[in-house]
C-alpha cells in the first residue's frame, strides 16, 4: 500500500509531544520551542544515506533506530541531555509496510530518551534520513574536543570493533562464526548511544567525542583540537565479546582502531579522575577502559601487547578521501 | 579538484558566528547556542533533492541559495526572526568548482539576512541538501495556519507563477517569450524569502503559510488547519511581469494557482485591517493583493473575470500524490 504525503505524516509522524516545552508540533511550517531559562542547547544533524550507511534492504525498524542514534550520540558526546528533534526523509516509494517498520524503531528508541518528533520534511527520492536533534545542558557543563591537556588518561566506554566486523562480514571481507556475527550485528545495527553516561562525564572529562569513523580518527579530532598527542595501548581496548581471539588479525585490529560505528564515546580525564570514573562504570553498568593518555607530541602511538609500535593501515572514514589528490 | 571531509567543511562552511548566542559553531560533536531569554524558538527543516527540486546541474549557486531561501521562508510564514541553520550535504563528488558556487550562493542570502551557520553534516552520496532553520520570537505571536476565521481576508504577497511557468518552460509543456522567461527563471531559481514582512505581519495576520506547493495546496492548509473554506478571485492574483497576457491560458492558470515555488505569504487577516497591510505593502515596497475571503463552508471556490466558477485540474504538489491508490 502506498499513500500521499500528508497521510504518511499524519500516521507515522505525528505524535502529542510529550514535553510542555513544545509550544506546537508537527503540522505547521515550522514547531514552536520554548527554551528552559538559563539552559543552553545543544545542537548536531546527521544525515545517513542508502547503501552508504546502512543497506537499503536492511531491517526498516533498524534504519530507524540507527538514524536517531547516531543523532543521540552526539549529544551523548556534548553532555547534553537531547530533547527533540526534526526528521527529514527522503523515500522511494511511500511504502507503507516499510514505514511501519522504520517508524517503530524511530519511536521505541524516541520513547526510552523521552525525544519530541517536532517536524521535518518528507519527499520522494533516493532513501536518505536527515536527522536534527538539540538538547539541553547548563551553562558551562559541555564536552568539547578541545579540553584535553598533557597527562589525561584517554578512556573509551563500551566494547569497541562490533559494527565495523558486522559490515567486514557481510562484505565478504573477513569471516567470523555465527554467534560472533549476531552479536557485532547488533552493534552495527542497533547501537545504544551513550546518553546517561554523557551527562554524568560533565564534571569529570576534559574532552569527549562520539566514536563515529573510527577510533583513530575520532581521538584525531580530539588531538586536533586540543592541540597534542596520545599514546594508546591496542590491549587495553575492550573489544565486543568473541573478537578477543581474533583480536591479532589485521582485518579485526583495523577493525577496532579504525573501523567505527560502534558510537561508543572516546573521552580524556585528568589522571585523578580513575576513581571516580571506575565507579561511574559500576554505576552505570557501561565498561569504562583507560587506554593510554595524552602527550605533548602530536600524533598517535599504538602499542602492542609486548611494547611493540603498532601500525594500522587506514585510520577512519572520510567520506571523500578516496578521492584525495 | 577534490578535497576530503574535513579540508571540504574548513574551506567553505565553517565560518566565525556573528552573532554572541553562538557559544560554539562548526566543528565539535555539536554546536552550542544560548537562547535569547523571554523568546521562544521556531523550528523548521526542508530537505532540496536533485532532480526533484532543482535540476543536478542548474548553477550551484542558485541551489546554495534556494536551499537556504526555502527553509527562511518557513521562519517568514512563523513571523519568526532567523537565526541559525545547520547543513547535511550529500554530494556526489568534493568537486571544487561546484562547492564555490554553492557557498558563494549560501552565503550570500546568509549574510543577507545574518544567519550563522553552527554545524551539519557531509557524505558522498545523490546531490541533496537538507537545512534546518531556526528562529525566535516573543512569546504568542507566531503566525500559526490555524487563526483563519469566516470574514478574514485572504492576501497574498508579491506576485505569483513566474517559478512554475519558468519550470514548465523548461520542460518543454509551455512556451513564453525569452524575456518573460528570464523574469519566471529568476523566481525559480532565487526566491526571496519575506522574512521582514512575515515579521511585521505578527501583530496583523489571522493565519499565514508560505507558498511552496502552491496557492490552492497552501490555502488548503490554512483551511484544514482554522477548519473553515475560502471564495478567492483568480483576477485578484498579482502575477509574474508578462503573465497578465497569458494568464487565460490553462497551464498559466495551473501555474498560477497550482505551481508553488514563488515562496510568497499567503495569509489572513481581519477584514478591518485592510488599510493597515495596505500600509505595509507601501513601507515594504511589497505588493500585498487581498485575492478572496474566508467562509464557514470547506473548499474552495475560484471565481473567474466574470463572476463564472474555474477549475483547475491539479490543486498542488504531493510527493506521493502519484501513488495514491
Amino acid at each position: 500500500m502506498a499513500m500521499d504525503e500528508f497521510s504518511l505524516i499524519r500516521r507515522y509522524f505525528n505524535r502529542l509531544p510529550r514535553h510542555a516545552s513544545v509550544l506546537l508540533g508537527v503540522g505547521d511550517d515550522g514547531a514552536l520551542w520554548r527554551p528552559t531559562p538559563g539552559l543552553d542547547l545543544a545542537i548536531a544533524a546527521d544525515m545517513l544515506l542508502a547503501e552508504r550507511h546502512f543497506f537499503a534492504d536492511e531491517d526498516p525498524a533498524a534504519i530507524g533506530h540507527k538514524a536517531l542514534a547516531v543523532n543521540l550520540s552526539d549529544m551523548a558526546a556534548m553532555g547534553a541531555q537531547p530533547r527533540a528533534v526534526t526528521l527529514c526523509l527522503a523515500l522511494p516509494h511511500g511504502d507503507a509496510a516499510w514505514l511501519d517498520g522504520f517508524a517503530a524503531g524511530f519511536w521505541e528508541l524516541a520513547d526510552q530518551y523521552g525525544i519530541d518528533l517536532i517536524g521535518g520534511d518528507t519527499t520522494r527520492g533516493p532513501l536518505t534520513i536527515a536527522i536534527q536533534v538539540w538538547g539541553e545542558l547548563l551553562p558551562g557543563t559541555a564536552l568539547l574536543r578541545s579540553g584535553a591537556r598533557c597527562g589525561d588518561d584517554i578512556w573509551i566506554s563500551g566494547r569497541l570493533g562490533g559494527a565495523a566486523v558486522a559490515l567486514q562480514h557481510r562484505l565478504g571481507n573477513i569471516s567470523v562464526p555465527p554467534s560472533v556475527f549476531e552479536r557485532c550485528q547488533e552493534r552495527l545495527l542497533r547501537p545504544q548511544p551513550r546518553v546517561q553516561l554523557g551527562l554524568q562525564l560533565g564534571a569529570v572529562a576534559s574532552a569527549a567525542i562520539d566514536i563515529s569513523d573510527g577510533l583513530l580518527s575520532d581521538l584525531g579530532h580530539i588531538l586536533q583540537a586540543s592541540q597534542c598527542g596520545a599514546e594508546i595501548s591496542y590491549s587495553a581496548i575492550a573489544l565486543e565479546a568473541g573478537l578477543a581471539e581474533l583480536r591479532n588479525q589485521p582485518l579485526v585490529r583495523e577493525a577496532v582502531l579504525a573501523g567505527g560505528d560502534d558510537y561508543e564515546l572516546c573521552f580524556t580525564a585528568p589522571a585523578d579522575k580513575k576513581q571516580v570514573i571506575q565507579q561511574l562504570a559500576e554505576q552505570t553498568g557501561i565498561v569504562l577502559s583507560c587506554i593510554g593518555s595524552i602527550r605533548d607530541e602530536p600524533g598517535i602511538i599504538i602499542k602492542g601487547e609486548s611494547g611493540e609500535e603498532l601500525h594500522v593501515g587506514r585510520t577512519g572514514y572520510n567520506h571523500f578521501a578516496a578521492e584525495n589528490s
